[in-house]
């Protein structure tokens, strides 16, 4: 029997508990070159909520309604009728919001953990570190020297950020909200942090830290921030712009104050996805494991138990409820 | 005697014929290392509104008040102390609104026309036509076979731009305001153009004529155009950022339906100022008279008579009066 959540129906705004539903679903026997599989972990992330919409123009295809929600998630394999997978192998796969699933060998991508926990393949060594990664030197092509500001620093990529840029020699601004966070940023190595929900607007507080202007913005949140940023950019500054957390929920228009400046200051702006740099993920794996190694960079991630509890750790995702990557323990 | 137009109140919205006045100055005797230049045409340009506002983030520094408004111009010299120019040389200067000025010898270009109209390098061959070819090549980095959309495809820059892309190759849909600019716009074969004076929304226009989206979008106006081409960008569009005209007077906000596709369709968008090539200008001239010669690419400008007359032609940039460059013949 698997425990599969379903889309029930198309949230309006934020997600409620209501939208969603858990199913006792009897797997059928496994057909050729197909695995079954058992979760360990399973990931919530923010580009899961457009695809809950009908929005054609979503990034992504949207998931069916009283479909399976789909995602990344690490399990371990139960059963195999594929020549190349085994009992006992630890698979990346896609299978999303269940504790088991019958996936095609095609599907699924066997994980060389080389001593490392297996969870960090979910977080810093996964989509959350290569996100960080590639947005940060490859789409902002920041270097070493730079100073660069980055919102939702805190948050699952955010957090990744920041200690790529550390690790990396660059001076870091971040964002976050609240005390308990900017304080865990600071922790990361942060050479300053804005505390957003201060009084102060997040576009002086960015002047003040930043009084000769940052060289890289790496863009969680969009609004306000993405003002800021613009407006306190240097000449020739490189913006990553990877998701907009605060927008997800809404359909307001985003207004800009400082948009002229992207002239003025000839900024570039590039959005970017983490499918597209596929080919470069080797790149990505071993700099990050010896980064890893070298103590320069750290796992964190928030962890909820159990698979009924997947849905509360998603909706924390917009409360702001996180520190580093959201991961559901099967 | 020199009639030079200065910069009397800093206008407040669209410039008014009494922010400026025409004075009658005396000039000296030249000095060692100085020429004397009788202009013959002087540019008129967008660029040149937020200079006459006090606001320190501009792009460059403001106009002095009580002060001539400098900017381009191509003049004879009349009279010289310097080795390097001689009576009779045509020279690109930047003593702006005069129709005689004494300028150090570092501060003046001698222009060899290669047979063409002088006016040329007031136009197509100066600052309008580089700001078109570094745009669209360099920033947007258009190559043959793009889909490439242009707002204010009547004006200065835009109808360059148009020009080049179809001598590149490409498919190029314009954007001009009511029925002479569009017949305008075709007439330098643009595949199609919309007419923002329609009722018809831009967004609706352009994704008739482009059903698959474009590739490249040359920005000149901002605002609506702007947004539209966001909404109807294609995988990893390039947006080449120019000026934004119908910002120059106002001082409201940006606001947009469509950033968000700035992450799903990972646009590009780069602002840029010609001041930026000047190490590439050589390739443009150079590219620009072959393509003048093969009759690829013709000059249009706009031309107002009379330094008398500065004010009223600066004043028609900002109510679209213009097809092509705007020129003051003195």
């Amino acid at each position: 029997m698997s425990k599969q959540w379903i889309l029930k129906n198309r949230p309006d705004g934020t997600p409620k508990d209501s939208d969603f539903e858990l199913k006792d679903v009897e797997l059928p026997s496994l057909k050729q070159g197909e695995i079954k599989i058992r979760n360990k972990y399973i990931s919530v992330d923010p580009y899961m909520r457009p695809k809950m919409s009908a929005n054609e123009d979503s990034y992504t295809e949207a998931y069916a309604l009283n479909g399976v929600i789909d995602g990344m998630s690490i399990g371990e394999v139960v059963e195999s009728e594929s020549d190349k997978f085994e009992k006992g192998d630890l698979v990346m796969n896609f299978s999303g919001w269940v504790d088991e699933a019958i996936v095609s060998e095609d599907k699924a991508k066997k994980v060389d953990t080389r001593g490392l926990p297996d969870v960090y393949f979910m977080s810093i060594l996964g989509m959350t570190g290569a996100t960080a990664y590639f947005g940060l030197l490859h789409v902002a092509q920041a270097k070493s020297g730079d100073t660069v500001f980055v919102s939702a620093a805190a948050g699952a990529v955010g957090s990744t950020v920041v200690q790529i840029a550390k690790a990396m020699g660059m001076t870091v601004i971040g964002s976050a909200g609240g005390r308990e966070k900017v304080e865990f940023v600071k922790s990361l190595g942060a050479d300053d942090v804005i505390d957003y929900k201060d009084e102060q607007p997040v576009y002086e507080q960015l002047k003040a830290f930043a009084p000769d202007g940052i060289d890289v913005y790496f863009d969680n949140v969009g609004g306000d921030h993405l003002d800021a940023a613009l407006g306190n950019a240097k000449v020739n500054a490189r913006f990553a712009i990877c998701g907009m957390i605060s927008g997800y929920n809404k359909s307001d228009n985003v207004e800009f104050e400082n948009f002229w400046q992207v002239i003025a200051k000839r900024i570039q702006i590039r959005g970017f996805l983490y499918n597209d740099f596929q080919s470069s993920l080797p790149e990505f794996e071993s700099q990050l494991a010896v980064w890893l190694q070298k103590g320069l960079v750290k796992e964190k991630h928030s962890e909820v138990q159990g698979i009924e509890n997947v849905v509360e750790a998603f909706k924390g995702l917009f409360e702001g409820n996180n520190i580093g990557k959201m991961i559901v323990k099967v």
